[in-house]
């Protein structure tokens, strides 16, 4: 199969593509290089440096994609609330540009990563599943579930092409980029790790997420178009085991071999406990559940690849900020020369 | 108050600048002419031909505005399947950029014109209430819905506008644009009326709406920030009196003295019963129900102020087409040289 994937620089696009290229697909990447690498690009990959907001029906007619995945996002949730405008320009005008140009390629299927964080926050500890409603509460979920709706609506009005939604959350494992700081709080708590830093915590720590380890979620997101369970159906996916923050800065400095050191900070207004069910995963990608590494497991392969390479230089936030107020204090600093005028 | 409108040229900006401005308020309206006349500005308004898109931050910096009703978009739902990334950069990017701009100067009331389209198909004909579950079947409501999001995550983030969103459906009166072929079916039929010519009717005409004249509905959208009860609150607005397309035609024909002449065309996808019910707009907007219109004493409102003045122009969509396939024939033929290349 003809495969175009977006974002396939970054960390969920580069293991996507190195799956579909070593079962013999036709992968073309392409990537903004934002907060991916051209490292992560696999070899045999053919890799085109371009944003998901320009002009893509020039690549898209050429290549015919069949499938198209699109998983480029700006995907830092907190920081959302402070770059609206960057954010629903890249997430959702983006896609709708993306989805276009796949339509008028004809391309039969488009994958589509949304968020655990189209769920929003439903003031309760009862996991999500597929049919819980969706309140987002920052821009970042907003542009994702948009992104959602209008993917369905495409399909039920123009007829294709069929779609496969996820919902992951909270992914580590190689290749993520441990020099952002704005998202990936197992990546940052590697790269404090390495050079022996302190390790911040919003609040107490004590809010739990299932990390999930990459290997088992890219499988399932590159099997989709493969599936046929999987046409015009959205699947939460990733693990089901929580893990406190706290716990998971404890146990990332235990893999490091040294003593964990917690910068505690003011909590942020984010979700507590956020979880999500999986049977329907489970159930049409049992294959991808059966490689699924557990967060321990996790944590030993992406900490052999961090300590395998120099940390990358600090990536930057693409977007100058539109709101300054209300920023946490660890990022202000950061960021404070980086407002709009 | 100090309050800016955004869309104050076009229909229902032009009615709320008018009420708002009576009661002596002073109003600073902003509107792109895309789909507005300057005309419509009342006198006493102040106005400043600007994009929602553009840089807003000067206009808003030196007017200080207690209070912002953004009112403009572009609101052609049917049209919004061939013009998908136009929609969200004007509905979404534009409603981020309008918001931010708002809360940078301090504005205290965040007033949003969302719309019916945001529950999209229930395929049920059960009236809306604001708690049935939204789930737009197109880029238009897909674009209004992620904009409620979005204006409520930014109350719970940043403390501030306080907002309140309606959905208005199928609202008809003085100053609609009877020009615009892409929609407002009333001011459509009205402009055949006026030439004597036939009315296009999409399926058999039964699909039926509540058409809601713009006085009352104008009435509870301006006086939004100095109703206590409406802080933070989303309401569905307009008329409970259900009328099919078909009937409407008759009606239309009727007040202008000639034949029905109905043009019957192939049905679209389109949902055949869609209303709302408006306990709450009662309850916290009486006085705006008080002086609601019928739908035929809104006809004949309308009739008059359609008669009064020549038809203006056609109103051309402002941008190119980027899906041309599973155009109504009747649209295709007006936008086959506006296709993207």
């Amino acid at each position: 199969m003809r495969v175009i994937i977006t974002g396939a620089a970054g960390f969920i696009g580069s293991h996507v593509a190195e799956m579909l290229h070593a079962e013999r697909h036709s992968v073309l990447g392409i990537d903004d290089l934002s907060g991916g690498f051209v490292d992560n690009i696999p070899k045999g990959v053919t890799f085109e440096k371009r944003s998901i907001t320009d002009e893509l029906d020039g690549l898209f007619q050429k290549f015919k994609p069949e499938a198209v995945f699109h998983l480029a996002a700006y995907a830092a949730e907190g920081l959302s609330h402070h770059i609206p405008v960057f954010n629903y320009t890249n997430n959702v005008v983006g896609t709708a540009n993306v989805l276009a140009s796949a339509y008028r390629a004809g391309s039969r299927h488009f994958v589509f990563t949304s968020s655990i964080a189209a769920y929003g926050h439903p003031h309760s500890d009862k996991p999500f599943d597929e049919a819980t409603p969706c309140v987002p509460c920052d821009p970042y979920g907003t542009a994702k579930l948009a992104c959602e709706h209008h993917i369905r609506a495409g399909y039920d009005y123009h007829g294709g092409p069929a779609y496969t939604i996820f919902r992951p959350h909270n992914v580590f494992g190689s290749r993520q980029n441990i020099s952002d700081p704005y998202r990936n709080v197992v990546g940052i708590y590697m790269a404090r790790a390495l050079e022996n830093k302190p390790m911040p915590v919003f609040g107490d720590g004590s809010q739990t997420r299932s990390f999930s380890h990459i290997f088992s979620v890219a499988h399932a997101i590159a099997m989709a178009p493969f599936t046929g369970e999987a046409r015009n159906q959205t699947f939460n996916i990733g693990g089901d085991e929580p893990m406190s923050v706290r716990d998971l800065a404890e146990n990332i400095a235990r893999e490091f071999g040294i003593k964990p050191n917690l910068e505690f900070q003011p909590a942020r207004n984010e979700v507590m406990h956020a979880h999500c069910r999986h049977e329907l995963a489970r159930r049409v990608f049992p294959q991808a559940y059966a490689r699924a590494l557990d967060i321990r497991a996790g944590l030993k392969e992406m900490a052999a690849y961090v300590r395998s390479r120099p940390i990358p230089a600090a990536t930057e936030c693409p977007a100058l900020l539109e709101i300054t107020d209300h920023l946490p204090p660890s990022w202000s600093k950061r960021l404070a020369h980086r407002a709009k005028a």
